[in-house]
């Protein structure tokens, strides 16, 4: 996105743009709302829109000592918190300023004027005809969800969607007339992390909507092989994995089974839990191998950094935060199970640039099943 | 300091340089003697001036191989070292052709042109003359420290202080008619660090001269406050920590009191006194949030890494050696305790480059407390 | 190898090459075979000189979905593989557009080019015709090992030699009329990793040729001591050393001789064969400053990561991945025991890029007895 300003190379980044310029976006990875596009409403208003749900944009007026609250964003503790859009809108503005020389000023500064079209810059004295003008483009028909899709030049939009989702907004998508092709992901962390909230009551839906036996490490595996042919029935072409560590294993099935027992039960220590995500890792590869779904993993980010912030706002506020990370022991175990199989892809995302020489790239120009993806810090949200 | 030859890249440079050119000095951490601005007195020759307190330049020799001894370093065993200040000068200036093209060279190069204004490059059969010219200069009046803290037009600079120091020579600075601006920056190492030499000793001076009771938990944060206002009255704006590690601790009232007990009895285990230099950076950092001291925490580098040198010659021989540090899980705690808060300022330096856009970056652009210092290896010693 | 496209640095980089175009060339560290230089026939075929024994070729082509046995690569479990030169070499042609952009097509395209004497581009259509006019050239006996040594201009090229190697070929050259400079080097990983497969084997066939008694530290360390002499004898310089972590120790001779007594029994830990390669670490260290061999360090590579590959194919078939290392801390004991020594020169290989400004430049600063060599990922194979 950014280059050096040498012109020469300006000039050849610029001829490699004209290259792909026109064609159609294929959207592998992101957390569009399906229901967006099968119920196609218009937005409500630029805040709702645009600042609420970004915390590549409230986190940083927080690191700069604003409260959520003040940003219209929603405590679980039944504190009070801006509920006014336009007061909302006239904060982010006041301080608008503060992104001066930042990617997310490029790309708002990009959306406002080629998507908004509108003429000044946004501060302070502009704040109240931007919200006005961009509120009143957010009524037309050429700004519903599937007009911008059409506009934009979308072929395909993957999103990201629970295991245990019905995917009925898909399935309304696929029903209806319109050609936008969206689809769905298989992320499972929530059936897969035994630290996660609802784990056990997780399991118990899987069991119930897909009639396997999740008591067991057999009939576990099964719902999952279950879920992600429901998935690929409604279009899904990959899953996507949010690990904090890549660290992977590699167990016998007796062991494995027995693992499983121990996270079923409840009664589990922090090291067990780490090795049952890690060789959930290694049982989807090689579901992988079977259903062609292409594996995503997205690990290095320390999720919920501050428990203040996620006691009382919840996760996805913008606390996470990147971490060292070793991939070569990582992944070792994975890559013994499935790295030279010609039949998966197994896509890593990396936070941590200094990886890519030193560790990732090695791995990748030896194992076929393994490809690399952009570090994600300024790409995609979680 | 050093920029790409792209002409572009200079000229934008060096416009945002004339924009501070003129601009008074503002050296917030630094290693200056305070003494030389109470007392005024010149500076004795060019080797005690230059060489020898400047482990940038021996370190540098060190590694070609010259002792520290023929460089005018004391020996703590008694064992002869060079006293004469011209052959130390002259063998400076036989290996001077050593330190091109380093950071080091563009320094001294920089200071012999423009502030002892010389005209010929330094080397072997220059050395004398240089002696003698920039002895000469330092015995003008206007190479009194005074005198050259003004040339340098420095607004304010601030000095690092044992926090037992009584701050004597800032008291006659302050008491002075010289409107010199020399703050003292509370240093607290030798009283928070277990496995200092003289801790014990130490606490009992804490205890001498604050009058509370560092027997007790309560009693020795009682004592830090003391001094930290004894600092403050003295015109200081800040704390500073140099610790290996950047881990710290949030412990309960009563395990941090429970703690201190264990560490004052000096029958202590290493990862107790770990875990005591941890949680006195997030205790420093309370205070920080009443009394308003900006903190700054000095990591990541193993001190005195050669034992023989440390035995012969002590400390701050040039012989810290940076190492990888996890700030993101190192920092976790003490920004759990005030990361949030915007009533404190802690800035971090690294010597990890690396670790700025892995996390710290990421760190500071969620915590409001949180700044980050430039890498300080070229910047500063200790 | 590869600069920027900025014509300023360019320009530099070309005045530089001019200075040491002509030079001849000392290469301190590889693995070219000394038989061929003792022997000096002719090489057989493109494909046995210039695919079978490159890693960095082969590997590429495995990580897009070729196999080992296609390329020519022996299986040792019997198996089939491809035995044909010309349709090997063809396999590789077809599949050379994937090398486009990478140091190794540069390499082979120079190499085509001014020793081959190639007009045009290696492809799918000119793979025969490639495969022919090289087998032509390699038949000339301008194209015999010795002719190539004199035309590449090559004063000196150190070869790696096992610590046990009778060194024969060494001895031919040195014994004929040809003048070229073959050197070996003492590499004892065979003798000193408890962990190689034929460890016990190999202290009894070093027990013979030196007649000292390897069931003891004393008459071990006089066998090396031995083999080091024998090595110099032939014209050997150095050492070189293939540590999968720079994890040194410098124990006392009590420990150490009992930590021997314990590898010498097989019966060893995983944690005491790293002790006791960190410790001969030191003491070939050691030995250095008696004999004068610079000792080369290559660490920080995980070797043989697909046990698959390792059990079918052997070690050296592409798949050693960097990982990080720990220098500062890992280097330590033997910077205690020799780092502060003008007798020894310890020249550290690294393949992690981000080591070097943070903590190898730094250690090589202060320590005389350390050198850095470049990140050897590029340069040579293992």
């Amino acid at each position: 996105m950014l280059f050096p300003s040498d012109k020469k190379i300006k000039a050849i980044a610029r001829s490699l743009y004209k290259i792909v310029e026109k064609l159609p976006i294929l959207s592998p990875h992101g957390h569009c709302d399906p229901s967006w596009f099968s119920r196609n409403k218009n937005f409500t208003d630029p805040s709702q829109l645009l600042i609420i749900p970004d915390h590549y944009i409230f986190r940083m007026l927080v690191s700069q000592g604003l409260s959520l609250e003040s940003l219209g964003i929603f405590p679980h503790d039944g504190s009070s918190f801006e509920q006014d859009p336009i007061k909302i809108w006239q904060l982010f503005a006041d301080y608008y300023y503060l992104f001066r020389g930042t990617p997310t000023a490029m790309w708002l500064d990009h959306t406002f004027k080629y998507v908004f079209e509108t003429t000044e810059p946004l501060n302070s004295s502009t704040g109240l005809t931007y919200f006005e003008h961009i509120s009143a483009k957010l009524k037309e028909s050429s700004f519903k969800p599937r007009a911008l899709f059409d506009r934009f030049n979308i072929e395909t939009l993957a999103t990201t969607d629970s295991a245990l989702d019905n995917l009925k907004n898909h399935k309304l998508i696929l029903d209806s007339k319109w050609n936008g092709n969206i689809l769905p992901t298989y992320r499972p962390d929530g059936i897969i992390d035994p630290e996660t909230n609802d784990f056990s009551t997780n399991l118990k839906i899987l069991e119930e909507i897909t009639g396997e036996d999740t008591s067991t490490w057999k009939g576990y595996l099964a719902a999952h092989a279950s879920r992600r042919a429901f998935f690929i029935e409604h279009g899904a072409k990959a899953s996507d994995h949010g690990h904090f560590t890549p660290q992977t294993y590699n167990l016998s099935e007796e062991k494995a089974s027995k693992l499983y027992e121990t996270i079923y039960s409840g009664k589990f220590s922090q090291e067990q839990a780490d090795m049952f995500r890690g060789q959930m890792i290694t049982e989807m590869a090689k579901m992988s191998i079977d259903d062609g779904l292409v594996m995503q993993l997205h690990t290095g980010s320390k999720r919920n950094h501050s428990s203040l912030i996620f006691n009382r706002f919840g996760p996805d506020k913008g606390f996470d935060v990147p971490t060292k990370m070793n991939y070569e022991r990582g992944l070792h175990p994975l890559l013994e199970a499935v790295g030279l199989s010609n039949k998966i892809t197994i896509i890593v995302f990396t936070l941590d640039e200094s990886a890519y020489s030193r560790e990732l790239a090695p791995l990748a120009s030896v194992y076929p099943a393994l490809k690399l993806g952009p570090p994600w810090w300024f790409f995609d949200s979680f």
